[in-house]
């Protein structure tokens, strides 16, 4: 399902991250990084949460807003019951939609604020968030465990990313968005999500090429969410193979957002902060300088959840994408 | 946040259900209900999955539909990553919005559906679910162990429900919706969701009277998700001190879901189905006979999550609200 928007703008953003993100390769286009995984507070999960009030808080600050004039965000996380997302917003008490859409929440939350937008709503904030620490002890073990890891894995990026959509030409344009399909290819190795997503994302790239009457060619640039070195390499060859598309103008910001060649993070980054806080610095400031004018993005969730897993069922994956245009 | 619908209705709903619900006074408006808690499957949360998908089954036959002529599915369920919902969504192959909202899932779906409608979809399907034995075994300890509970406790129903919505004028209309806010009125109590909710419910369906303009004698019924017997009157007692507004018609589909004269379920039924199973079959069925014209369900969700309970943290909670009309 692809949804066109004829007047929906992303006016401004924000992204905060941890120490890892800030020795990355993009650490000069986010507005606030930690130098620990705490954030001034006493666990990892009220951290994650910490960073989303902070994207907020920075996000209204940037936008000269405040929060009375917001009607409604929409936002999610990897937590059990998105419950940074929820103890962030009862700190705002402004109507909010929870979303879950895994590492795929951000573009999911601008397609459903992109609909509210255009059917008369004045001001929506999306907002997602990650924490690696909080993460890994959630779904596999607590990193303090130490337990050695394949390269196939991904390393769950810290931080938090807003974005304020309005109909106020101004920013980047969501020219359109397409909602994702479940598709689960039968992997069952939780050190694997890029192999668990590639079939996702090759399904919503075609889906939104038939929908919309468009070629490959049509886009500067793919970049999808997080699947890492190898699952890009499975994408493209996934692409080819099923629906003779040659993913070219192409990249991940999974790979883009740490500097592979110094940094422990195996296949690259992943967790739903990673696509936000490469697009809404470094591929938004390519796109003001008209060094791209347009851009699919397509964040990749594997939904993955470790009763299922623990009870033999493979992972399911979801891809939503949105294309974005400079605003004029 | 209140959404003015002109043009939506939900054309048609289903109900599927586990044996207490059977056992309970709405059984004959039931579309289908289990003897036995597994549905057929090994575990209780595959069973959850499996009330999804038959739930979606029974309602594209009574609809005569079939899932190509869906524009998106909209759901969500209490489980760790909406995973009930994921799996049933991955033999599906549709287009899905996944959501969270706890309790108060079914009416979130409904206005973002509703919202979807409005802006040219033709046809989505909303659904949830609940397990009570995966629900207790996530969120407390599971079943089998026995543990007594105070009276405060509500009982997680079992089952799942799904409505078709389009423009089409034929069954029950979606007038409005109102998108509620996080509340945290530091409850740390998990065996008290009355109490953690009742404020949510307040606040929304004050915003909802204010945001329309209307007096609450305007609905012919106000219904609350799943307060229980000791959540209604502290919603009651909520309203009048805070608001000044006196709920008399006034119902809680937790209180009317299960005999409680006869069934073990302390102070009422819970979970996100519990709100549809009692609406979509007996609350419509009033409606299609004219005994009531207005009805306001406002679900109610208690945002609570393990590990931030075990952090000390009080438990949030969140309220979403639509106004629903006999079509003509």
């Amino acid at each position: 399902m692809t949804i066109k928007f004829d007047n929906v703008y992303i006016n401004q953003t924000s992204t905060v991250t941890g120490p890892y993100e800030a020795k990355g390769r993009l650490n000069k286009f986010f507005d606030k990084s930690y130098d620990d995984l705490y954030f001034g507070m006493k666990t990892f999960e009220q951290a994650e949460t910490k960073s989303i009030n902070d994207a907020i808080d920075i996000l209204f600050r940037k936008a000269n807003i405040n929060k009375f004039q917001i009607d409604a965000f929409i936002g999610g996380d990897l937590s059990n019951q998105i419950a940074a997302s929820n103890y962030a917003m009862e700190k705002i008490n402004t109507p909010f939609i929870g979303i879950y859409a895994a590492c795929s929440t951000s573009t999911l939350g601008l397609i459903l604020g992109a609909n509210l937008i255009n059917s008369g709503a004045d001001k929506i904030v999306t907002f997602t968030s990650s924490h690696n620490n909080a993460a890994e002890k959630q779904f596999r073990y607590p990193i303090e465990y130490g337990g050695p890891k394949p390269k196939t894995t991904t390393f769950t990026s810290t931080g938090a990313a807003a974005a304020l959509l309005s109909s106020k030409k101004e920013g980047i344009k969501i020219e359109s968005g397409t909602i994702g399909k479940v598709v689960n290819l039968d992997i069952k190795d939780v050190y694997n999500m890029g192999a668990v997503m590639a079939p996702a994302a090759a399904d919503t790239i075609y889906s939104h090429l038939q929908d919309t009457g468009r070629t490959i060619d049509y886009y500067d640039l793919v970049l999808t969410g997080d699947l890492g070195i190898y699952g890009m390499n499975i994408l493209k060859d996934f692409m080819l193979n099923s629906y003779a598309i040659e993913l070219n103008k192409y990249n991940d910001t999974g790979v883009m957002l740490y500097d592979r060649d110094k940094q422990p993070v195996y296949a690259g980054a992943s967790g739903p902060v990673c696509a936000p806080l490469v697009t809404y610095g470094y591929i938004f400031e390519q796109m003001k300088q008209k060094k791209l004018k347009k851009v699919l993005l397509v964040a990749t969730g594997a939904l993955m959840n470790t009763t299922m897993v623990n009870q033999k069922l493979t992972i399911p994956a979801i891809s939503h994408a949105i294309s974005l245009e400079v605003s004029k």
